[in-house]
């Protein structure tokens, strides 16, 4: 017996894509040398041959790792490479940004040929970004059954889940006994990926319960499925939010679960799989988010994909500096006269925003855990308030102090703590209130949270520090 | 046959949170109104009778959520409330911030009940915030081999493979049939949780293969072992990162894999769920950190915990505010003649702060994917510095405009124009070299990441618009 590979799955990993890096980086300096040859008694055509083979052993999630981290060119060389019964696989564990590119690379053909291996929830993932005339003509070539789960699939939102939810379910009734449920398990000669559980229905299709198969397992085979099943399980409803679901699978540390509809008929399975890719994106999309990226930009896309994904962000950004521009531009007059505000103003400012931020990202976060209500909102509100102030006066009074000295000017130094100590309180109110109100019109809180957060303390850090300037010391 | 509960788990646990604090609401409003009463024929004793035979229906994942979502006088309320054979569970499943408060109000005794219910792996993951003479008295309990098992968990650091992996193995032997397997399981009569495949060893415990339950249950009982299991398993190493292990759960769709040493000898076995709660801790834990907040920080944490959790960042912002304001000083004169430029100056910073936050935000999260190497850095580079120029054009373009016209200074706008892509240049350079220099350096590049970029646009913007001005208008 020989020993099994004992190496870290990410060191295999590694290696691996240092050496497709390594045959096309060698590719390309021969064919900038020799000319562009890919004969088979060619120096290329050799590479080429051992990179196809080697590829032909790789697990599709690792072709598709290898492809995202390639610059456009070397991607596309490396895409024609792969065998033609994976590129269905493989176009459904790349990013969008990176299948965007893929697809603009293959013919009709092609694509027909990759969407065929795939099952119906996985033909519906991938439509909505396939040609209009390409989905028609696959949809023909599918069975009743198979084109009827597509075009339900379909029926749902990207993210809900009825659209992520697969249709590869092992079904027993309940009033046979555990060995022929073994021995029917036995005919089927495949079974699905990440199958815990069987779901128990009874004729009219109607979920009973789930027959866990470490029960199946253990019990004495003569017992009824009825007697052994669990009669509790969670399910889910196919217009449920994805993540949703995916926050009960982390919860109950499920495997799978069934999907029923409003009357309790099984309609489909989730799977873990899934789910982590749900819970994934969720808070990626989060962090991206808030630096007004959208998920959908690979880091090799090109600058001008680059400017059109993040201008948006960048022009309200634009408004809102304006804005304060123009806050400070009222008080010119005062900076004329104390130059020294004109410096210290975006100290002010700065501490507001960063300390804005602090509070508004962990109000959002607690929303997203479903532990912020109406009921508590006054609580937080208080709780945020009696840090901002306390903070107001610490590091307040320590530049205050050093404004002082700088300046030789004490009144500035108490202008100084005065306004800081207002900023943050302007922080902390609008870091609580911003959120909240996103919510209650139905908006995503993360969504520009950071960039209203800074508008507001800002403007209202320069009105404020200016504003009582003008008031006392001019 | 009763009907199976068909509802949202969203929706029963949001129910189960709303009918937990209205009763606590009711006996703090009885509290007050009558006293502190809580013999059983008070309305007071009742209503927590009630509440306790609910409390004992509930998955111990739902009294974690609730007790987070709860202030810490009502959540120490409900606390005592829960019965003691899922206190250790419940400590398992909260948040760190909310486990301190509760192991705060336990007794030795209480914790040391609490702690026999758990596993090995279990225990080691509270040891490390139990009391010491607790986890001495407790380690004392326990037989040798379980004694070990803890040791040797404890041995590793608290996100390494070796502190996560769990001991509930099931191993067979190759040569033997499949039949003899089943009946083996029949006899164990409980399975371990997310078992999906055995482990296959050999007489000195070195891992020959797994084999899947799916492969178990399919094929002839009569084949051995050896014929059907899978000779090339995902293995991990105990000193292997945890969330290098939880990427390649997610990429392979693993749901258990065996733990083995160097010489592949098996000594544990990882879940997809632990790997779940790998995932978001360290995405939530990016969105955090770039806010200057720790993880440990829960919303109901009281007001000095939270300025002592949040000071450190605060206090690098004061510096590089400072800094910024110095060198805005050092223009002063410039200000004094033209104080448009006070106005003006916050945009050219706000802006590139704005734009360098979405190159790194980019870069960092390319990096936690690995598609960054150092052999890419040019390409990534050059193409930020692209978008950057363009974005400079027309932004600072537009903004240039807008200040000609609004101070009636055609030269003011055009050094607006230079100053702004100048610093949009700047932001993206840094954006890029920031995240690489921290890798070179093993440092996490999503920490602190935003506010150093931050720091270099405002100090670079003031210094850059500042300087422009006077080069060219005084």
């Amino acid at each position: 017996m020989s020993e099994i590979e004992n190496k870290k799955p990410q060191e295999r990993l590694q290696e691996r894509f240092a050496y497709v890096t390594e045959i096309l980086q060698r590719l390309q300096a021969l064919d900038d040398e020799q000319g562009f040859r890919r004969d088979e008694a060619s120096e290329q055509g050799q590479l080429l041959a051992g990179l196809r083979e080697r590829l032909t052993a790789l697990h599709s999630a690792d072709i598709a790792y290898i492809l995202e981290g390639l610059p456009l060119e070397e991607r596309l060389t490396l895409w024609q490479l792969v065998q033609a019964e994976s590129d269905g696989d493989i176009l459904l564990e790349v990013s969008d940004a990176v299948r965007e590119t893929l697809l603009a690379d293959m013919d009709e053909e092609e694509i027909l040929a990759a969407a065929r291996e795939l099952d119906a929830d996985e033909l519906a993932e991938l439509a909505a970004e396939l040609p209009q005339d390409v989905v028609l003509e696959l949809m023909e070539s599918l069975d009743a059954l198979q084109r009827e789960r597509v075009r339900s699939a379909l029926s749902y939102e990207e993210d809900q889940v009825g659209a992520i939810m697969d249709f590869e379910m092992v079904t027993v009734r309940e009033d046979v006994a555990l060995e022929v449920v073994l021995r029917y398990l036995r005919r089927l000669k495949e079974l699905p990926d990440q199958m815990d559980k069987l779901f128990v229905i009874d004729h009219a299709g109607i979920l009973k319960g789930v027959l866990p198969i470490k029960r199946l397992l253990v019990n004495d085979p003569e017992k009824k499925v009825a007697e052994v099943m669990a009669t509790d399980p969670v399910v889910f409803h196919p217009d449920e939010e994805g993540i949703d679901a995916a926050e009960a699978f982390e919860r109950y540390n499920l495997v799978s679960a069934p999907v029923v509809e409003k009357n309790g008929k099984l309609i489909g399975r989730l799977t873990i799989d899934e789910m982590v890719d749900l819970i994934r994106e969720e808070t990626e999309g989060e962090v991206l988010s808030r630096a007004g990226l959208r998920e959908e930009e690979d880091i090799f896309a090109s600058v001008w994909k680059s400017i059109a994904n993040r201008w948006a962000w960048l022009a309200v950004n634009l408004v809102t500096a304006f804005v304060a521009s123009r806050v400070i531009g009222m008080f010119e007059g005062s900076i004329e006269k104390l130059v020294a505000l004109a410096a210290l103003m975006p100290i002010v400012a700065g501490i507001g925003g960063n300390s804005g931020n602090q509070t508004i990202t962990m109000i959002v976060r607690a929303m997203a855990l479903e532990q912020v209500s109406t009921g508590n909102t006054n609580r937080l509100l208080k709780k945020e308030l009696g840090v901002a102030f306390i903070n107001g006066i610490i590091w307040g009074g320590v530049i205050g102090v050093v404004a002082w000295l700088l300046y030789d000017y004490f009144a500035l130094g108490m202008v100084m703590i005065g306004a800081m100590t207002l900023n943050l309180l302007l922080a902390a109110l609008m870091g609580v209130l911003i959120p909240m109100t996103m919510v209650r019109l139905g908006r995503d809180p993360a969504l520009g949270s950071s960039v209203m957060i800074t508008a507001m303390t800002d403007s209202g850090g320069f009105f404020i520090f200016l504003g009582l300037a003008t008031l006392f010391l001019l």
